[in-house]
């Protein structure tokens, strides 16, 4: 496999089903050059024909990536016990199991290998391309070790070479709001961007920005970490030892704890949406200050950044009550009135499937590039 | 030329002098290969062989690029009358005039025209690789026209058209903060970074990105429009219709008119940095607003984008008193303690000279990617 084979790899995940000649043409190739590339491509079982189309009365065939030419399995930690899911080229999942979580690695890479065979079962060996692992946390750019998780309460643990040494697969680490902007990007809803931010509302907040069609690390993996944004002065502190983090008054866990301290008995959001719409007062301030702050922070990824989309990934049924509304309206309230109203703000609601598709996505993304 | 011989150009450029070896290597290309595409661009006089350096008891030649291999126009409209420059191919500064600015874009096209011939001459028609203009306001993706600019009262302006169907040369119009990016990437501080901002200090404040080695425009060519991020709350009215904004305390005119209304004679920094060491506490408070509101708009810039490097363009002296200190604390105690204190935060004095060449290196760049 040369790099042009990974080009068409990538030119068929990104853009769907294409004819020889679209694909020549969108690549700069010869017609005996696409020819015999996707002839290998064909053989090793990566690309099909599918259904042909009439191009100016004369059939032409389509190829598309084979949905079984390759499979990744993706781990969440977001959850205990930890999912675990097995997907294909086309980012479907396979088959889902779980595996306990340790917070010592080294068993905890135990447990994944005791549990990978059963979900692999049927997949031939070689079609397994790697392990990913999402969690909420910072890691290397070699995508080798988690430098920080405090939810987690690791530091410097190099889990992929953990995992790698049990199960002799390529494997990866990667922090939770990457692996989702992965995964949209082949594989969901931010295929057509070249320049998007994801920002995942949970326990904490966490984001990631795909810059020139790549997902951008920043200098110290930092890129992304708005939730430290100071949004509030005087502001609560917060548990990065600074003050007026959005990540203090807007996270779910600065949810619950605000609303502890109103004495509500309320301590979700979809709790508190609850009682906010039943008139109740400190529910409904907890709500305003919750959004009113993660939307400055999002305003300020959009005076910054000027993303072509922006994607929320939250954890309710519906994303539309008190906390979106305010978080919208100070959006628009805090860009320039020409950039207001200009950047679409979607919402995703996330599972563990979404999880493991994310981690599995950091592994696809690698064997599209031909880096495994 | 081919792609190829573009791609040598830009590697000399990045990297400074290199022996073909190295350049083969760096560009995975063949020494035969290599010999051939260097003849090239010595016989169209881009590329000249300069000192030998003893390499393993041999001598080898090194590869340069020749500082007048081509020349470009650069013209700054944030004085008027408008500075106008020569500059070569290694960012050197040839010629200076200047130009009467007239907001009536054609007839200030008519000025340029005129200028033009004095300012090259000498100099072979052919090697003239265009003219670019900086401006203060937005520019649309093609470097094309103005879309807005406060400064010269101009809304969708195509200048660069203008010039070009006087002068029958490439033209481009470019932001200024943007301009000033391309030039320290291509000239200056920023060669060896991929990921850096650039944040000018002016009458307004405009910032630009270098993300993964490019200018970052953004979806509507609105990234690094860190000017207009809230940072005051309730704040003050910024002339962008929203209130709060870094524009309206820490820009130079802002400073101005604080300093008006607070009844001080002084109101240009440097001013009122003198009155605040004098102990007046009116110039105390406005340098304090100021540098607090500018740090914390760089924080949420490191906190989102923690890039490589962040350079601060001013037009003082000395960039060294209470703005500057109090910006410098601002951004430390607002972001991520772990990223505190990492990003190198530079400073460079702003003029005549800088703008044009910024101008004149969007020209450059184009040249240098193959694109005039």
């Amino acid at each position: 496999m040369t790099p042009t084979h990974h080009r068409i790899l990538r030119s068929l995940n990104a853009s769907g089903p294409l004819t020889r000649a679209d694909l020549g043409a969108e690549l700069a190739l010869s017609k005996a050059a696409m020819s015999g590339l996707t002839r290998d491509l064909i053989e090793s079982a990566l690309v099909e024909e599918t259904t042909s189309v009439q191009r100016q009365g004369r059939p032409a065939v389509l190829l598309d990536l084979r949905a079984d030419g390759a499979c990744f399995i993706g781990i969440s930690l977001l959850s205990n016990p930890a999912p675990i899911a097995l997907t294909d080229l086309k980012g479907n999942i396979l088959a889902r199991a779980s595996v306990a979580f340790d917070p010592d690695a080294e068993r905890f890479a135990d447990n994944v290998a005791q549990a990978v065979p059963a979900i692999v079962s049927g997949v031939p060996r070689e079609r397994l391309a790697g392990i990913g692992v999402a969690l909420s946390g910072l890691v290397d750019e070699d995508k080798e070790r988690c430098i920080k998780s405090t939810l987690l309460g690791w530091q410097d643990v190099p889990l992929a070479h953990f995992i790698r040494k049990r199960l002799d697969v390529p494997a990866f680490v990667e922090n939770d709001a990457k692996a989702l902007a992965i995964s949209e990007k082949h594989f969901g809803e931010a295929r057509e961007f070249q320049n998007f931010s994801v920002i995942s509302l949970g326990d904490g907040i966490g984001s990631a920005h795909f810059i020139h069609g790549r997902l951008y690390r920043g200098a110290h993996g930092g890129a992304g970490e708005i939730a430290h944004c100071t949004i509030e002065m005087p502001g609560r502190p917060c548990r990065c030892g600074k003050t007026g983090c959005v990540d203090a008054v807007a996270s779910l866990s600065a949810l619950a704890e605000m609303a502890r301290e109103e004495g509500l008995d309320a301590t979700t959001l979809t709790r508190l949406e609850q009682e906010a719409t039943r008139g109740s007062s400190a529910a409904i301030r907890i709500l305003h200050r919750a959004g009113a702050a993660l939307g400055r922070a999002i305003a300020n990824v959009i005076q910054i950044n000027d993303p072509q989309m922006i994607l929320i990934a939250h954890q309710e049924k519906s994303f539309s009550g008190l906390y979106a509304t305010v978080m919208q309206q100070a959006i628009e309230a805090n860009v320039l009135p020409r950039l207001s109203g200009r950047t679409p703000i979607r919402t995703k609601r996330v599972d563990n499937d979404v999880w493991t598709r994310g981690a599995a996505s950091v592994v696809a993304e690698s064997f599209l590039n031909g880096l495994i």
